[in-house]
């Protein structure tokens, strides 16, 4: 599959000169170049993460050379600052995105007033499948948003986000990002049902937390992340924490 | 203070009603109410983080009943959906938070269809003021950003923040979120530079990285937050790890 | 009243350095800082109207200058650019105009690279109140979205809005736009019922379209300008063309 | 060239059910929409008019059906309301744009509850070539924006842009938009130099407004339109009135 960073160009010097920016005004432009990069790669059926905000990470198969000018140049074109991008492939998600962000820093730091809207590594012709895990926390409303206070849980899904991150970064080179509610998307290589419970098991047994995960596979983020979403349904209903929607994935 | 929660009426069963919705479409749209957020409440020189997105924390001193059911009618006027607030008040931000949200779950359950658009709470007439500790990462670009890789420096980034979340809930009761970058920010009562210093230490005890903090104070979070800016770059200048900027606050 | 003229800072240069910006990229932006005037002045219950995009109009009773200049550094915070206003007061809407546009050329030109962020003009302590009338095109549904060409409706709209745009400019000093759909608002200074028969007998005779009309009368525009509305569904239900909704108005 | 009428469904009734909305937030809603619509068609290098904001107009060469869907799909997540799509082509743009709106008369009404989501028509798998002629006022900031009332400047505007618009659409089947600042936007059929400068002249006889304009053509708009933008600059830079980029056009 092919992972992409988009990295606003010398963004940190940018909020404090000539003084520190308001700080609302930071968030909110920070919110607005993320849905604008979730409207760009989503039409393209990516899927883009927020991460840092100024680092966000995208599953970009199928996207070229002139769509990221394209996307760069819209930022230009709106935004007080511009971005660059690195894009790497390959069958593991992290060894991907590792390329894209080395690609990236061999063309000079972030925060290099010089190096703008750098496009870094190659975009790939044939990227290959991916395969999307969408986890939530088994009845979170019950157990947490109706009644535990609002810090606590939040806690409790920054624990269950790292320690799930930090295990399948660990055992499968997978990237694992909190979406918002109580969902986690993690973005895997080929998966059995064994490993996706063995990492349910790894997060219950560090945090106490209970998750349960659909998982989908696709040529491109929507199409694999839409059947997991459809398998995560039937855990709601089933009482299932593992369900998996192989569909016959075909190449590009 | 005044701490708010924000928490869109019914979420979860939205987004899969009939049928899952695109993810990046959900992506976007909760980056968006994020962003009107941040504009609403920061118009009043308040903070918002986003939280969980489906329930957003605010400092929202000054900001009374009339104002957030003008920021309900915004949201029901331009979204497919509603929001309910939960206000709570007192010296210690935790406290305050989860009074704010103990007195919104007493108006029923998140997923209540018919639940929606309540204020739960009483906007406080005095609410006293912030306390703001604005924390970054020392060296963050040539330790991390150029130089790890972009896995690697999120995780960082979030044991860091979760770190330093438990510790500062834990010791003094206050609400710490990552706002992009390499920034944390601390809502917390008021508090000396001992206390910071203990919280950096702790921080890179158990996650092995440095933070550095500045702090400010006001009636507003936005007099708190640029004061805690101001203080973050002597900091940056200087090298010392600890700036705080102790304005003199007067009663409302 | 007061009204302000708000002013992109040397837009025209900027749309075509180093070279023409895409235009698709260009109506997004400025769309996008309508919609952020819109919620800015809305949110203290003003009116604000697009006009031509570079320089568009509000009406912005109880705006002083220390919200401005939030604005402004909202939009410095934003966008690539930033933006003049100018402020001016009087019964007469477009005697107030003039003299917030005529207190803006005072301070240079629009196309004047080092002309920024002027405010210009004295935000009124006691503005008055404001008259807004709001009209719409009889059965445009019927008689024109379902049944003519979408040219010739679009057409028709223009034609009527211009009538009316130069009928109450002349005979009542008053600023009229079109606001979508079939929706014109006039705002106006006190004007009685038989102004506004006239105003629509003369669009009737010069182009053929039948407006209806609801007035209303408060310390804000949005006060007026709901009054308006509600006044224009008794049109609409009664198959009355002019009722107005005459509250009675406290002073400031 | 294969044009798109965008309409809201059902949006009259909504705008005052169960009340009038308030007016700012109906007019940020419909400038956010617009902004997104012309993100997405922009993508596709097209160009999107707001013509009416319920209805806006598209020149949408090679989008077909599978992108309308996804579009509407994306409107239906994001907006309290949904979108139709009626879709027309052929060489002269207003006989399009009439096919495109008859296409989604048929398909029932506007305010019709039930009629939702149409996409009426059939997207041309050979649009043909788009001929976009760019206009703007000859020095408009020397004689109308630093010099005239906004008020003045505004109906002047409207008056060019009506003039041009009915001369065009009468003479040549065009179609014509303000486009903010001094612009206005021609989609036109191939037409000679002598059909612009009779255009010229005529809004000129009717108005004393004087234009110039710069002529494009290619196989999208984008690529027409920047042609256009090009051919517009030669003439602020020559003083010449008309400049037409006649690029060679190859089928698709």
């Amino acid at each position: 599959m092919q992972l992409s960073v988009f990295q606003i160009d010398n963004y940190g010097p940018w909020t404090v000169t000539p003084e520190p920016r308001r700080e609302t005004d930071l968030q909110s432009l920070q919110a607005r170049l993320y849905s604008d990069l979730a409207d760009f790669v989503g039409a393209a059926d990516g899927y883009v993460f927020y991460d840092r905000f100024d680092n966000m990470v995208g599953v970009t198969n199928g996207i070229d050379h002139d769509q990221f000018e394209l996307l760069q140049e819209r930022v230009r074109n709106r935004y007080p600052f511009t971005i660059s991008v690195g894009v790497g492939s390959g069958e593991r998600p992290a060894a991907a995105l590792d390329a894209a962000s080395a690609a990236l820093q061999e063309t000079g730091s972030a925060q290099d007033a010089h190096r703008t809207e750098m496009i870094a590594g190659e975009p790939a012709a044939s990227p290959g499948p991916v395969t999307i895990a969408h986890f939530d926390v088994v009845d979170v409303t019950g157990k947490y948003t109706d009644r535990a206070s609002t810090a606590e849980t939040s806690l409790a899904l920054q624990r269950a986000t790292l320690s799930l991150a930090e295990y399948m970064l660990d055992h499968h080179d997978s990237l694992s990002y909190f979406v918002g509610g109580d969902n986690i998307i993690t973005v895997c290589p080929d998966l059995d049902e064994q490993a996706f419970r063995a990492a349910i098991d790894a997060v219950a047994d560090q945090t106490g937390i209970d998750l349960q995960v659909g998982v989908g596979r696709g040529q491109r983020s929507h199409e694999a992340g839409y059947s997991a979403k459809e398998a995560l349904e039937h855990c709601r209903e089933t009482g299932s924490r593992i369900e998996a929607n192989r569909q016959p994935v075909h190449t590009d």
